[in-house]
Order: structure tokens, then sequence, then C-alpha cells
């Protein structure tokens, strides 16, 4: 931490140094040009940033470390790799989530999960729980849906994920399902995120829809110094100011995270983009920036689906997209 | 609820009647300069919109109704009013809630109560269940919070606010406190708002940091819709571009949400602005703009809060404020 | 500038302070907890900045310094008073300027300027070059808008301002105008800019919309370097993700600008608001705020206006305004 | 266009029609649950849009025909083709654009120049008028910098692009450039978008920092409707509330502009993040993404660059970059 002071009294100074000192915290003092600079060595000094910065004659708080520790590409230099069951995310091989938005029956689960796995999926994903805007729409079969779920994962081998929304509903959707999702909405949701963080199952942490990059980087500390390792980060889309998408998808993100991060990174094109046509395009995109995966939404009738119909792919556009991305695979070096 | 298709085929064209026919809407047709336009009276149709936007031909789907009903000011002509024991939000006076950021100790909230009492506030906040971005930083006294906050509470006659986090906690919270606050993190937070629609206290709904007016009405709707009519709303700065600013204090849905709703709207400009020097402007500029209420940080140590320390004021300060604003009050009809 | 180093190797160290030497900098070190901090006391440093944050083992460079010198309240303690003709921004009189968003005509302008002037305005405004989003909408009067504005400011005894768009229209608008305009689209125009500094006018420098607090005072620095220090900052609003309003009015810019700067601030929240219902409300805020005066869209027959049509009043609520706003002014010290 | 009343007077309604009436426009009417209709079939339409959001019972305006149309795939449905000298634009082959930000030197020039070429670049970029934040930052070297591309364009074989800022050097700058570059901050420089229609050189029109797609077109709308068809658009970073990187490089605009318009459109990751580190993932992900075209910065000596170094690649960083993007094209069916 650094403590920019702005023609301070000799009074201030002492001020900030006694405080510090009152925190066993060592300094160095450096004036210049009306200026004084107080560096602080300590690395938990970073939490008591803000107090300095209501102090007389302080200009400006700078923080040196980073505010993450255990997410950060420092603390563990190799890359994290997150097993759900045999589909490993952070390895060579690029998985594929794909499934419908949300489950709305036996039949349109099983249909979709057998057309995705055809076409080079490796989990299913399906709602049960669904946050919406409106307490009028589609909440969700709940744990219905979490049985359907179950089953069709099952009968397909696939792994399942889904999402959960409610510190009380950890446990049950654990029961069901492979790996749990946090949704945007819940980024920061702390008592969700130390709730999954006592689960022995991986977490699929989406970025806020207006989280920064370390934000997220912090909710994924949440995760992992409550005890599970076991995150894979989802970029689905921040909101700015264009409207024509849903989304603005940040594709940015992915070198970014794995320049300041271990953990793996995955895209949803889907939520990110919110219209189908550029959904292809984008997953395309995602894998040539380094994603280490991606959640599709396919729909077996897209038309009549309860949610996001507009952002979903049929099964047979997102036959193709695969075999578009297994070249776009081989061009980066991986494989889908 | 309007369906506009660019150059489409009779086929297409015959799909969406369909579609509409079964669920028994009734529909009017115009066909003009390549544009086929099809308006849909029903009102529950806004549901539906997006399962017509994936639809072959459909260029826009426009929503004609807004999405709010028990929110809006159509439903409910004249003001809201919501008392939280004898304060009442949404008439003349405008009650200001102070307090610090969080409960800290007996002593530092009993000298807070005392103060803002004196200096004219009508309620104390403090919080017990801190959301903090940071795992590291300080996250609340919890029950211990609850017992300080109600004890100091009934020793002023101060009615109390804090915030509930986890819908594990609702009932809890609901015990001790007069209002519960549902912070920005956890505007859409459904379970929660589902949670406290069920228990018989009033709630302040802070605006999501990214969330439209619309959203936030659909998220007061939640609340209503499950049978809780005491929401106060409360703007406490969405997140832009801007970086001197912790965050941007949109005053302009004062005038909005009167507009749109029959909730009475609070500000926060604490939280709002992130810096101790503009929150007495913010908040005199909030009172002129037509604002219910005021949410104001008070510490009596700021520099040696344990959260939020930058943006607190000291009692001095405050007890200035209430003096300024009682004038702008006045100017505006109303009185502090 | 400090310069922070992470784990930095001998060589790289060394290559920073020749580099830094080489330009004459003084500098002094600091090694703790693996990081290496470089801090420069030359304030021109700042310059140089981008220079050195792509070096080998440099992790991040800070500014100590504002890059803001001239418009900075370092630079001038008291404030800055701006005169055009007899209306003074930034004295205890707050100076509303009014009229059409557009002059349209002889008769148009005519008649807003008497009522305006009846109701207490003490400008006239009104737009001769209009830039337009779109090619097809009514892009101004040109040199003729610029003859009626003079002709009807001379005949009420106003003074007027206009915007100006072109770096060769500018001394055409400063021979007709009392002020000039410098639009959010043209705040970052630096060819513009520089050729404002040269005339002997007043300037009136909008914030553009996506335009940091920073950035509009490194505009302001433009016109003050170049030599003309007669500068008044506008407030009209930011791009947010918000929908509902044409911008965002960031209200906390006032009181922002008011400590980091000695320019005057007025505000416009007939372009922040987008919408007439909520330009009355916000202009008394930005009062309350302490702004130093108002620029508000007037026009005798709004649905008629060749463009913003919608946020523009008619005579009767600016007249209704006027009288509002003269008790906020009062309330806050000050008189319109 | 269509018009939507809210519980509307008779008298409202007339009022409405007359006004429509008056220009000539023929409209459809429909009532429904409350709300009027007004549905009207003229094209031109949209540009009357905000008069009558102004009128008393008018809830909303909706538009039905997208506001630009020269620059609409509607308009030319197949791709438009845009040659700079013997470089093709929206063909199978993938131009990239490389060059310093910033014209220094002959020396620097025409190394970085043989080295692009060299790697497989096909024109050259360097800025003669920079437009900087700050007036104490390198402003460019004006004419002589154009002397100096020019003059290394024709050592190399390389056409040439730089920067126009003023409507006053426009002639110049097309003496010297075989491209015009319209730089994000001048997106809406309405003036300087009327004088680079009429010459007779193709120009590159990059995306203001918070331009939404529909101005963006309008800008080229602006340029089209001029006479100048020329046009290629460039995306480079949006401005949103991230930090890490300087602007989130909005890759999904790639797909949206190929379905909304029939212009090439490229991407410059340099300007997009800010970061050298990031430009090759991003570079690749726009070319899978189907962008036409890249802009890079390169620089022989990034950490001596007098603007943008922290983005800007060594020449050896380049040439990697282009063996990996000719994998990823061939992946995309294209060859750079």
């Amino acid at each position: 931490m650094i403590i920019i002071m702005n023609r301070p009294t000799d009074r201030q100074i002492e001020r900030i140094m006694a405080k510090l000192a009152q925190k066993g915290i060592e300094t160095y003092q450096l004036k210049s040009g009306g200026k004084t600079i107080i560096a602080v060595t300590d690395h938990t000094a970073v939490e008591h940033a803000e107090l300095f910065e209501r102090m007389p004659g302080v200009e400006k708080v700078v923080a040196v470390s980073k505010p993450f520790k255990l997410a950060s590409r420092e603390f563990r230099r190799e890359d994290t790799q997150v097993a759900v069951k045999n589909v490993i995310f952070g390895a060579k091989e690029i998985p594929v989530i794909a499934g419908p938005c949300a489950v709305e029956s036996y039949e349109q689960l099983h249909q979709t999960a057998i057309a995705v796995k055809q076409a080079g999926a490796r989990m299913l994903r399906g709602g049960a729980y669904k946050p919406r805007t409106s307490p009028y729409s589609f909440q969700g079969l709940e744990k219905e849906g979490l049985e359907i779920l179950q089953a069709v994962g099952r009968e397909t081998g696939l792994p399942v994920i889904t999402e959960v929304t409610d510190t009380r509903a950890v446990e049950l959707v654990a029961d069901y399902a492979d790996m749990l999702q946090i949704g945007a909405r819940n980024m920061q949701n702390f008592a969700l995120l130390k709730e999954v963080a006592q689960i022995k199952k991986p977490v699929l942490l989406k970025r806020g829809v207006s989280a920064t990059v370390e934000e997220w980087l912090m909710a994924a500390e949440y995760i992992m110094v409550g005890g599970n390792e076991a995150v894979v980060l989802c970029e689905r889309g921040i909101r700015s100011f264009e409207t024509y998408t849903r989304n603005t998808l940040d594709l940015s993100v992915v070198p970014l995270i794995k320049h300041l991060s271990h953990f793996p990174i995955i895209v949803d094109p889907s939520h990110g983009t919110g219209k189908w046509r550029l959904v292809g395009p984008m997953a395309k995109a995602a894998v040539a920036a380094g994603a280490d995966g991606l959640l599709i939404e396919v729909h077996p009738w897209p038309e009549d689906a309860l949610s996001d119909g507009p952002q979903s792919l049929t099964p047979a556009n997102f036959n193709q997209l695969m075999q578009e991305l297994a070249d776009i695979a081989q061009a980066v070096g991986r494989n889908i």
C-alpha cells in the first residue's frame, strides 16, 4: 500500500504513522515536490486501505498488492485443472457444455441430450431454479427439474450442471448435480459463495453482469478460502450501453484471467450475446482467444422455449457449429 | 405486444398467428412497406414476447404494456406511504436514516445514535451482516450486531434498519429490526425477495449497481406479489466508467420513479458517491429533486471505521448538514 | 510517478533507472516483499508514464500528480469568474441560459426570447449548426441561424450562446455569438479546442457523453494552455446502461469539479434527461448541489420542434420552474 | 413508426392524426385494452419520431424501420469490397495493417515497415496528427509525419493509412495517404464526415468509444450519402466499467455488422485492449469471429514509443502472431 499525501502538516503525517505503528506495519517515507509518499510493506495492508483515505492530508491510497491471493497466478504458477467426473477443464481438450436454459420436461431434455452428445458435447446443462427478472415468468421446475436432469444425465452418460440460487438449496442441488453453477446475479451473494465452498462438488462461477475482473476473482477467492478449489470461471457478457446485443461479451478476459489467475475459464456466448445468430461466431472467437470450454444453449424447439428462446441454437445449428469449432481448436493446438 | 416482421412469407405469418391463437390471444394485423405488424391485445403477452423473437421472419418484438403491474402508478394512483413504527416514508416530512455502515461495538453505535438523534435523524442504521468484496474484510458482528442494534434503538427510541443477505437469516433479522434492507448486490436475489415478501416488516429495496429502473421495479413487484406492500425504494448509485466517485448517483430516478410507480423513494448519497465531501451537496440535491428520505452514513471516528470510512460523515458534519437540509426541504414545501 | 515492479531482476531495475536518468529525473527506490517501488519526483513525469508500463518487470505505474495543471484548484485557489457581457458565471447569482435547441425561424426564437427573459433567464441559446446522429435530420440554419440569433439577442438585450462544430467556422461564429459552445461530441475534438483557445470569447465546454472528469478537465486545460481562460464547464449527462432517460445526469460532478478545479460549472438538465418531465426536478437538484448556472431548452411549441422536442419546456413550464428555482437558490444562500 | 398512446382522449388522438395528415403520412389505428396504437407507413417518418413523443397522451414511439438506409444490408445484399490500391477489404484474404501508433522518425517507421512487410502485413499505419488527452503529450509530427509515411510507403510498396482530425487538413492528408482514418473521438464529428465524403480516397471509420452500433452505421451513412462508398468499419473497443483493460473490445459487432450492413469490418486489438499481452489472443479471436482485417500496433522499441507503448508489439511478437493467425484464417476458410 502506498499513501500519497498532498502538502501535509507534520501533525497529519504523525497521525498516519501512529496508526500504522499501532497495526505493527513497517513503513518507508519519501518527500518530494510537496507530496509525502508513505510506502507500507505489510501485505495485509490492502484491507486497511480505506481507513487511510479518510484521514486529513491524504490524497490517494494505492494498493500495491492485488487483493486476491489464493486465486492469483502468483499463488499457483501452473494451471488448475478441474475435473467433473471424466470431464477436465483446463487441459488440452476443450469441453463443451450444452443444453436448454431451463429443464421443461423429460422429453425436451432427453431429446436435447441425445442430440448434443452426438454432436460432441461433453456435459449437459439445464436450469431447475431459474432467476427471472419478472415474477410472472417461468421460475423453473425446481426439484422435479433436478430429478429429470439427473435421470437424463445418467441415461446419456453426460455429467450435469445446474444453477443454485439459495443457500438452503445447496445440499439438495449438490445431491443431483455433478457441478454447481453460481449465476451472474449471485456472483456477489457471499452467503451462497460460502455455502458452495463447503461442498465437495466443482463450481462454475459466472461473472456478474457489472463485475470487474478483480471482483470476480475475489468471489473465486471466497470459494477457495472456504475450502473448495474446484472453481471454473465463466464469462457471460457484461452490461454496456449497447442495446442490439443482450450483453457485451468481453472476450479479453480470457487471456487476462490466464495472466492473473490459475483457474480455467470458459465462455457462454448464448447469454453473452442473447442472439442465436451471434452464438456461432463468438463461440469460435472464444476458442481462438484461448477459452478452456464453452457453455451453449441448445433447445429442440427454440421458439417454444419457456426461457431464453431467442439465444438458443437448434440441435442442427449446434451440430454444424461443433464441426467448425474443431477446426479452430486445432488451429490453436487443442481439440474439442 | 407488437410483432414486427420484415418481408415475411405467408407461411411465416401463419406460424405466428397459429401460436398466438393457441394461447388464445386476439390479434390485429397490418401490412405496410414490406413490414407486417401484428399487434396483440392480451396484457399477459409480454411474458411470451421472447418466444416470438426467435421465430422465422420476425425482426423485433416490442412490449406495449410495462412489465410491472402492482408496482406501477397505473395500479395505484395515490402515493403509497410506508410506516416504520412512527416514521412515515412518502409523506410531507422527509425522514433521515443515519448511522454507521457496520455495527462495530455498543459504544460506537450508542454514541452515533445519540448524536444523530439530536441532529434530527428519525431512524438508525447499522449493518450486522456485511456483504464485502473481499473475504478478508470485516464481515459484520452478525447476531451480536443485531442485539446491539436493537438495544440502542430501544434506548434512543429510534426505529432500526439493517441488511439481510441470506434467506436463512430473514426470520432472525426480522425479530430484531424494524425495517429490513435488501442491498444492491441482492436486488435480484429472487429467493431472498420471495422470503421478505412473506414477513410483516417493511423493506428498503436498494437499486442494484447495474439495474435498470425497470428491473428495479420488477424486484419490487416480486415483494408486492408475494404479499408485502411496504416497500421503500433506495437509489444508491450505479456503476459507470467514472472512477473519481465510487458510484454514479442517478438522481433522475427520483422524479422518474414518482412518475412510473407509487412507492416512496429515498436516496443514499454515502454509497452513491463514496466520498464524504460529496455527501452533503448530493443529499441536498436529492431533497430538491423530490426524494422521500435519505440514508446517510455517520461514524463517530470515520478514520477508524471497519468499513466504508471514506464516505462517512462525523456527527459534527451531519449536524451541520441537517440544518442545511431543513432549508432545502422548506423550499420544496416539505420538512425534515 | 511511482513505478511498481514485481520481483524484478537487477538488470530490469537498471534499465528503468537508466531511462529515468537519461531524462534527468531524480528517483527514490524502495524494496519490500518482492516488490520494488521506484518513486519519481519530476512533475512532468506523468507524460512519460506509459513508456515505463511496457518495460520488463513493471507491474503498474501510478501517477502521483494530477495530469491537469492550469485547470486545477491547486493552480488557482479562488473561484474563476467568467463574464459574458454583463452576465457572470461563478458568482453568487446563478444565471439561467434558456432557448430552443435549434434556431428555426425569427418568429420562433423571438417569441422564446421574450418569454424566457420575462421569466428571468439571463442568456439566450439557440443552435445554428446542429450535430445530428442522422444525416437526414435537420442540420440547422447555419449562417442564417447565426444572424437570427444575433438579431434577437440585440433586441432583447440577452447575450447569446451557440455551438461551433468545425474549426473553419470558429471565426464566423465568434462574430455573432457572445459565448461559444463546444458540444459533448466535440469535447475531445482537439483541433477545435486549440482554435477556440485563440479567440477572445468565453467558451462553454460540455462534458463528453463518456468522458471522465479527468478527461474533461484536460479538455479545459487545452483551452487554457492555448490562451483562453474564460471557460465554463457544463454537465449534460453521461451514457449509462439505463434507457428510460436519454442520458444519466451526473450531478456529483458539481461538488467534485469545485473541489478539483477553479472553473464555474453549470448543468443542462434538458439533454441530461431527455424528458421534459424530469427537467424541473433535476434543475432544482443542480442548484441545490451548488451549480453556477443552468442551460434549459425552451420552445414555444415543443411538439413542432425540429430537434429535441421531447426534452423542451414550454414558456409556461419554464416560468413556473424559475419561481421554484428562486426558492432553492435562496436556501443555498444564492439567488437567480 | 408506431405511436403508442395510453388512455388518450379523443382530442389527443385527433391532434396526432392531424399532424400526421399534415405531413401526408398514411396511418392505421388500433385500440386495445386502454392503449391506442397508431402505425405509420412512411419510411421517412423515423426522422419525425421525436416530435410525437412530446405530444399529450403519447406513451412511447417505436421505430419500425432502421434509421440507416444506404449502410444497411437491405440496401445492398452483397458484401461491399473496398480497395486500397492492391489491397482489398471484404474479400477472402484478410489484410493486416501494421505500424506504430505515431510516426516518430524516418528510421523508426522504415525499420517497422520492413519488418511488418516481411511478416506479411499488407498496409502500413502511422499517425501524423495524434489526438491526445493531454495538451502536454506528443501531438504528432504533422506534415513532416505525412512526408515520412508517404516515402516509406513508396519504398516498401505498402499502401499507407493515417488519421485526419481536422476538416482543414483533409485535402492535405488525402494527398499523402492511400486511406484516411476517422478516429474514435471523431466518429460523430459530422463536419469531418461530410468532408471525407467528398474525397476520392477510402475511409476507415473507427467506432466511437461509447457509440452504439446504430450510431456507428449512421456515421457511415453520412459518408455514403455524401458520395463516398469506400468505407471500412473498425471496432477498437468501447468504454465500460472495467479498468484492467484500456477499453472493452466488443467482438460481437463483427457478426452483427455483417448481419445489419454490407460494409467490411476490421478489428484493432491494440487500442481495444491497451495491453500488448492481450493483442495476440484478441487478434486471433477477431479472425475467428469473421473480421475482414486487423489493425495492429508494432513499434521497433515499444518502451521508447512517444505514444501507446504499452499496447505495441515488437516486430518479433508480430511475426509470431502472423503465423498463428494464418492457421486461424485457414480454419474459417480464409487466408492472411
